[in-house]
């Protein structure tokens, strides 16, 4: 076999592979790309490397161009509008470049004066990770007030609570739900992190050692809507898979919250605890076995959502020790990257799916092998009525010993976050607090105005 | 081999297994779960399980047990004062349990009242993290202001700047040096998130599903210095793993600056590039061969730093999957954490002390294999002065051809962030303002109470 | 927002969310799957469950679809021949058994007795490695004969020799050519027990659980080519996720051989080195900066490989404290392994395409910069000669010292893998030891008995 | 804060950054840079660098030394007999050649000609690696057998078989435990090939480049009982890091088998399940609760080993993107790797010790709540009986809609690897052909040999 004989489709081969899937994530940039073109057109018009009228045919246009990049569909990765990229054509940048040519000529061309395909890049992502960061802060937000309202519902339920996987303490549904929202909020904390480092300009960085060009970073700045500059330029082409790094940690912060509640659902619709179940039509079944109702929803959710916890490491396996400076490895970072962003939203989704639809055993701890579940209320009772610990201690365990064991399943938990007192309340303030300091309508107003003012 | 003969010594085997290391560790909990104690006492003394005099009683011996956990060394990890764990004792908190009823009778068992060791555990930890990130912050903050000094200080000398690791255009050390310093800018935003994650009191959580005493969390909050609570008692013990998860990520951010850092340098001082140096004493070289200057120091840094890069990993992977509730697993996540902050602080000191220390080249571009850096810079003078950007790329690339091609090193970049343009002052003022986002001082205040009024 | 009302769409929304790309990658088991047909439709033939015409007519139909499955191409997840399965039916399984009974009517029905479409994808996953994995020992082996031509061509090219990335010792392309070249001799040892693991039928085990049916699983196991079986039936259940994660570290081997070899690449094409140069048409240049030629494959293929190194620790994620027993998790582990193998074979083409199209640099070591690394030849012709070592040291020390070093570039190593001696054709002898272990010849009897006895 | 003043401590703290742990581990590697040193010695003296009579001393001298190294306790960790690397000494190669001297003079100083510290090190880990992989090979040996013990003893004994965590179909404690012996055969396979890897000589490869000593390396090889060389110097040094990898890789493999071993412990001894227990002194209980027998020892078990899968990450990590040639990097390898054997076999002494004492549950299945488990038996027993498949399928989806479903809890399953046919003798045979082919005794040979001829 002769993999490497040099011919004259060496050069084909050598581009096939190094484009590879690249032009299908492209896709996905064509609206930002866009709107760090207007930007960029708007400043080069302030310096006089554009003449105001040049500046408005640009921008008329990319507007028009902006418009097919728009889908009709909720999902970026399925339809991204009529806007494709010619198979001639190698990335985005180019193929909007080219639009701009073919209709507006020489005009087309100057456009990329002052900056290079790498910073063009660095800002399409920021735009793109942003974009995304703030649908999945959304989508999380709308789960997290479904699980603050199946807390609420369930709250009086109770369910055993397991330590080591043993019987322990009585728990509750609305213990168990509303743990599982104040986990998103300090997720979304570290989404909000992730948002802050994302929500800074790159562009005018040029191939990561700036230029001679007299650009006004700070004017694109604004433009674009993000809150400040990746000053340094150096530091600007560094925060390429730094960035995605970083959001992919924060991902896998709400994946793991995620994947975590699956497992405790799982557990429960097994028949040996038989503690929650769903309707048919969200559970597989067996023609033969009726008894099946199997999870396949959950179990999917989890193995979508470990896939996610393991992007962070891969990201950083695949920069590290990398020198300083552009390197076409980057470019590759995108491929599991870019669609996490809506494997995380769907698993969301579904799982809200299935909360919703969820039903819940009453009555569990009225079974009387969860009856020691108990014990440590009977104890605090006594110690409660002025019975020192290790007297009260002593009592039950002898009463249990002696098989004589009395207990009341009427517990009286008051304490804040306790099963009498879930402090749903201030949990949801603390989350709302969280959404608000993303300020998205900020950037909304930029681009709203880079679209048509 | 009979590896697993049940005999006598079964109990001790199991012993010895299930505590492991932890007694070492644990150590480095002993000043905090000293603060938890002294929180919950007075807590107690406010619902009437502890009278006034019980609760003074109590405070006083554990500010004395506190002095005995200070260490006159700055590592946490060499020297806790002269508080140790006896051998029969099995954990820290077993320990302060057992030294307060050594003084103080039974007044000392009544401590433990409504609350278990989870949660002691839980407040223990998050009281550590607080503390070493502090640490951390700060010796962050002081590599940054030596990054900006040395970036101010030599940011007139060039440098070749490198894409694909080719030669591309001018860069500077100011530039090399700032951009790292800007990187810690936002390593800190994702160390704040931590931070924010981190400090919220779970304490009264109990053995992760709260209890019927009447307790005060809100107070205990207070006491700590906490911003606010885990709320729910089931999240709050399911923060384990997830804390240090977070926490770890972040820690990950910093040294994965470092280590590219360090990989800069290591390829810097290599005699091919011989772009630094550095005094003898900071390398280690040999007898024999006096053109060697090993860069261990940051070949180590670098180690570290990556082994530190996969730590939330290793997290990740040991509590995937565990239902909810606790699992004696967590108790391992200990050990390669815990060191890791006094690790990586020392990777930073070392790093200040290599590039404090370092000398760097002049006049490196002035070497004509470095020619080809300026041709962009050539292009773009053309096209300032109106030449099309087409017709100037064409002029400067016949004239390389020609071998006619005339360049100036003297390069005038002026915007934002460029050569001419750090905004190392810009840079510092964002460093500024995520610094004092921790705002420090407001659980010191709450520990200085705690320990004095 | 409502994401999860419940509606008459939940069943499809459900079913699009389970069946996700599954049916996609089920296109790439499909040869696999009707050749576990045939086997089993053999086997039910021995025992009665079939008849021998029953099962003449099945085999004979199998066959046919089986050729609607071989692709023209080399690609296997380009094209698949003309094979498909029909957007109304889930996956592989259910497709073949579906044209099965149209042609045949209720016998099309009869094979799947005495199985689980659990062990039917078990069996298909495991035929589908052994092939990838034949398939990348080929390429492997063909890339092996290029490195070591590559060493032996340019056994007399001297190169310096680094450690800590500093100038340490004379090397040579013929070392450094052949030290990937031995590399991919131990890599390809992991693959062989990968190779060893999967190479076990697991087909008969049913859901993972066995039946009461009187089936021969020695006999399937023969008909296959199976080495041997997996005999116990949850175990047979459990080598999913195992098997892939075995396969994956194996690839990772060789991945990593790989990405540092095009690390050195780069390395040694950088303008600073200048050790190596490749031909415009294999790198990426720019109209503008003729000394540009960027590595742009090797750098794809650093980053392709990296990638595939964070594939096990992936896969971990995603089994991690999964209790035994099949859970639908294990699908989505297709999604990132199976295309792995042609994405890695792609890289090894490519990179021979680039060697042997290489130039490397003649004298190198003539360049007085280089002096040093002869300074421990010079000590050590000394200490042959007699000279005790201590004393050879101090004299060339003294003679560096003095600037007075006397050298000669003319080296003579003659041990065992020295560039004198480089032992290519032991090397050589070795890899095709291990080569030969595979005994691939043995299952393709097998098979092509299969298809045409 | 002044991290780093440039003083006349630098160098202290330099000394002190660098040499780290790594003595601490070196402890570890001293018995074999004792059998590297001899078989150095001897080799030296048949090409004329040392005199018979040198030789002679030195290797008895030698001897000596290797006598303190040696413990009488099993762990290599704890205790190394009385050697010790004194405070003033960098390494173990170092101390060694101290002895040498201190005993012999300049004859002591003779042996380290030919070689640098960097082969040395080299095959000091190799040696390391093989003698740990081989007693980990001999614990996994005993643990199997137990595993098939008591797979033997338990064959009788039903269990629910669990698919997506819903009850399925039978099994037994026969085919759980034997499943488990059986994956440890593929574990010990991989555990095989990282043998092959390791069991080759690096010596002689100096500091990666070779030398012009006419060294015979072949002779080595055999002396230290090598299977072969790496012949390639530059690919000897390239195998630091690798051979850990490929290690940690394989005992990866080792511990997900016992973290998934553990998982269904801790299943089965939740009260919920209740399928097993242990004796008190095996579990952790609690004075109140009764109840209580938490699976500490499981728990922790699969927390190390959870951290056990990281490592090869970890490694990986570490290592990706250096280019080739030493890097100090290299050093930190050990501290993880090196403790991960011990502890790997302490957790498969601690699961013996459990299983061991594991008290299993009679008549499970009798329990109603089981009953259609039995579902698929009753369709299969009437396919058996000539009822065609989808008929029987529909009888018995009747009967059970009809809550007339009639079952039989004797199953009669006869197939290889089913309940009432384990095939444990044939998975013996398997794990005896994988242990013989170690061939642990050719080493043993010529170890013995340079030890005592």
């Amino acid at each position: 076999m002769k993999l490497w004989q040099k011919n004259t489709t060496s050069l084909k081969e050598v581009e096939q592979f190094t484009v590879g899937k690249d032009r299908e994530f492209d896709l996905l940039l064509a609206p930002f790309d866009v709107l760090g073109n207007i930007a960029h057109a708007k400043m080069l018009a302030t310096i006089g490397l554009l003449t105001a009228e040049e500046c408005e045919q640009l921008v008329k246009e990319l507007r028009a161009i902006y418009k097919t990049t728009q889908s009709t569909s909720n999902s970026p990765l399925e339809d991204g509008g009529t806007f494709t990229i010619d198979n001639a054509i190698e990335d985005v940048h180019s193929q909007i470049e080219y639009l701009l040519t073919q209709k507006l000529g020489d005009i087309g061309k100057k456009i990329h004066s002052a900056r290079s395909r790498n910073d063009q890049v660095l800002v399409d992502v920021k735009l793109f990770l942003r974009s995304e960061i703030e649908k999945t802060v959304h989508t999380i937000e709308s789960f997290f007030q479904l699980l603050i309202a199946k807390s609420n519902e369930f709250k009086d339920v109770l369910l055993p609570g397991y330590t080591h996987l043993q019987l322990a303490m009585p728990s509750s549904f609305g213990l168990w739900l509303g743990a599982y929202a104040e986990g998103l909020v300090d997720d979304t904390i570290t989404l909000k992190a992730a948002y802050d480092v994302v929500n800074k300009n790159p562009l005018g960085s040029a191939a990561g050692y700036g230029s001679s060009f007299p650009i006004n970073r700070t004017l694109t700045t604004q433009l674009l809507g993000f809150t400040g500059l990746n000053y340094n330029v150096v530091y600007a082409q560094m925060g390429r898979g730094k960035a995605e790094r970083i959001v992919a940690s924060a991902l896998a912060n709400v994946a793991d919250t995620l994947a975590r509640l699956s497992m405790d659902a799982c557990l429960y619709l097994n028949q040996n605890f038989g503690f929650i179940s769903f309707p048919p039509e969200l559970t597989t079944g067996s023609s033969i076995m009726p008894h099946k109702k199997n999870p396949d929803v959950f179990e999917l959710i989890r193995s979508y959502c470990n896939r996610i916890k393991a992007l962070p490491n891969e990201i950083m396996m695949m920069t590290t020790n990398l020198p300083s400076g552009y390197h076409r490895d980057l470019q590759l970072l995108k491929e599991h990257l870019f669609p996490s962003f809506e494997i995380l939203r769907n698993c969301i989704g579904m799982a809200g799916l299935m909360l919703s639809n969820m039903e819940v055993k009453k009555n569990i701890l009225e079974d009387e092998k969860y009856k020691y579940l108990f014990s440590v209320e009977e104890v605090n009772k006594l110690v409660l009525k002025g019975t020192p610990f290790r007297d009260a201690y002593k009592k039950v365990g002898l009463d249990i010993e002696a098989n004589n064991f009395q207990y009341s399943t009427q517990i009286h938990h008051t304490h804040e976050g306790s099963i009498g007192n879930l402090c749903n309340d201030k949990i949801e303030a603390n989350m709302q607090k969280v959404v608000d300091s993303f300020a998205f309508e900020t950037y909304h107003q930029a681009i709203g105005k880079l679209l048509q003012d």
